[in-house]
């Protein structure tokens, strides 16, 4: 018989930590398998939290962790002078094996380089990607990098491509997803050298992915492909971007019928279908950003997000867990590996 | 007396042209200050279609041009070989002095190497960039670069700051603009090289401009800052990304008000409420790209507005001469750049 799935959870980072971290797990509980937690952080603020919910009391686990890393911290400093946070010491329990994978909604960079240092990359990966999935108007599709990398060659594009086909096939459960380049436009002439040589990788490659070729910034809502792939600086912008167009289209939407009594009459006969509109783009269900490419689970969620958010994290890190994603990535990046041409080589084959 | 604006435009340009370019022309002469067109392309096309509107007929010119810009053309054959074409006899009338501004719909890297080389930049400016103003939750702001410049250095970046804070001072109005730099995160650290050198050099020049420091994505809804600059990769990718956005979100919105009779009944009581909604929203109200930094104005429609598109870029363009914009540029800039220490500069100086 399996043992219960096992997850180490940083209580201290986000801006509504603990609390929204603990609450987190009282509705993860809901709705994911079984799940133990061990809990990182301030055990004299965490102990009377957990005595309010006996639920998730009776599935978690403190350990103590005398530090915190706070969100303007750099990656070097946290790694060298965090040892005793709550953000590695969570780490250090899917390193020693005790946990199966990690949450935490702290500093990004801090909780990368750390992750980073204490679980390595998996075999043929150069460098972890954040991965993200999101609505579109036909499905759902996957996003990496988002902000990892903030300089990419085309090497890396194309690593990312594999582990965001991988990740598509395995837990969003598409069968032949394709997958795309972000750029400026369809035409191979265009955009900068790493996005056209990783394109020609990808199109001259023995992989057996579905490599679409370039997509633009509008094909991102449309879902034109499953996988789109860029380099970290685009890609998080690209994603806060349409974060930022959602919140403004939702404030001017909510002014709009508010702005009458007609309309507010009409936006209170069709609620209902506001409210499923309302949950459909809702960003709290996508929270949760996979960390791909390392020897272990990491997950981070959104700094400012609220307990529902969270606990959304914690799904998404037992999704991949469940999934065996880090085994599906090793054995793909293997078998995909040997039909690869890397640029280093494609350039001195020339 | 002022002599009326004078306009010339590419018939030929945009997927629905030349009908929505005739039918934009009868648009924007209901709002526009009075302006004379040149209208550039097949006349044996053109005849028959200012036939049909009389009021669009005594105000336009048809001047013959044999050959059409196709949108895969690749900007420098286009220069080469197109020098008969609807948009580079277009550009030439500006140049020549016989228009005050040009617009087209057509290829956008065709547009700006023929406006680049007929009309030349202004003093101090390296390169033109694309520029365009949109809706957000404060008002409006403006974008630059938007993919006239994949690659971008500290100096270009700058010069685009100085280039939209005139902008934003002199057509939107604005009287102390905030200029932001479009990037991965708030803290100086973050980012590529362009992005913190350039930061650096706006922090510490005595140009007279409010420097907000680095935006991220969502800070472009927010309307966080009045002018957002950023590399035309990032820029392209951030303008179209919001295009996607708006329309998933246009999508999901009518399918859930039409899900149910209550949804539909409800809709149909706020209509003139959402009307109000989807014309704020409305891409066609900002469609128009300012090319600024050249020595003359230009500017670019959508390739796939229809005819109220394309009279708001008639308008743009009216806007832009009526403000004296490139004048405004040209001295601003000047009296700017003696506070302005470029990037070589200061490096040199370390």
């Amino acid at each position: 018989m399996k043992k219960p799935l096992t997850l180490s959870l940083d209580a201290m980072g986000g801006s509504a930590a603990p609390r929204m971290v603990v609450e987190g797990i009282g509705i993860a509980v809901e709705k994911s398998p079984p799940i133990r937690f061990l809990l990182y952080g301030d055990e004299r603020v965490l102990t009377p939290l957990l005595e309010t919910n006996s639920r998730v009391k009776d599935i978690t686990e403190i350990h103590h962790a005398p530090e915190v890393i706070t969100d303007d911290a750099k990656p070097a400093a946290a790694l060298r002078g965090g040892r005793k946070s709550s953000m590695r010491l969570a780490i250090n329990a899917v390193g020693d094996g005790e946990a199966d994978g990690v949450v935490s909604a702290g500093n990004t960079g801090a909780l990368m380089a750390m992750a980073k240092f204490v679980l390595k990359t998996l075999p043929g990966i150069d460098r972890p990607a954040i991965a993200t999935y999101f609505p579109t108007r036909r499905g759902e599709s996957v996003m990496l990098d988002l902000g990892a990398n903030v300089e990419c060659n085309a090497d890396n594009l194309v690593q990312f491509a594999v582990m965001g086909e991988v990740f598509a096939r395995n837990v969003l459960g598409l069968n032949q997803p394709t997958i795309g380049i972000l750029n400026v436009g369809e035409e191979g002439a265009k955009g900068n050298e790493a996005v056209k040589r990783a394109s020609s990788i990808l199109m001259n490659s023995d992989l057996p992915i579905k490599f679409y070729g370039f997509v633009e910034g509008d094909d991102i809502g449309a879902g034109t492909v499953d996988v789109v792939v860029t380099d970290g600086f685009t890609g998080n912008i690209a994603l806060k971007t349409t974060e930022g167009t959602a919140k403004m289209f939702g404030a001017f939407l909510k002014e709009a019928l508010s702005s009458s009594l007609l309309s507010r009459v009409g936006a209170l006969l069709a609620r209902p279908a506001l409210e499923k509109f309302r949950r459909r783009v809702d960003p709290r269900r996508y929270n949760g950003a996979m960390f791909l490419g390392l020897n272990g689970i990491c997950v981070k969620s959104h700094g400012n997000t609220d307990s529902l958010g969270f606990a959304n994290a914690i799904s998404v890190a037992a999704e991949m867990i469940t999934d065996r994603l880090n085994d599906s990535i090793r054995e793909d990046f293997a078998r995909l590996s040997e039909g690869l041409v890397t640029d280093k080589e494609a350039v001195t084959s020339q």
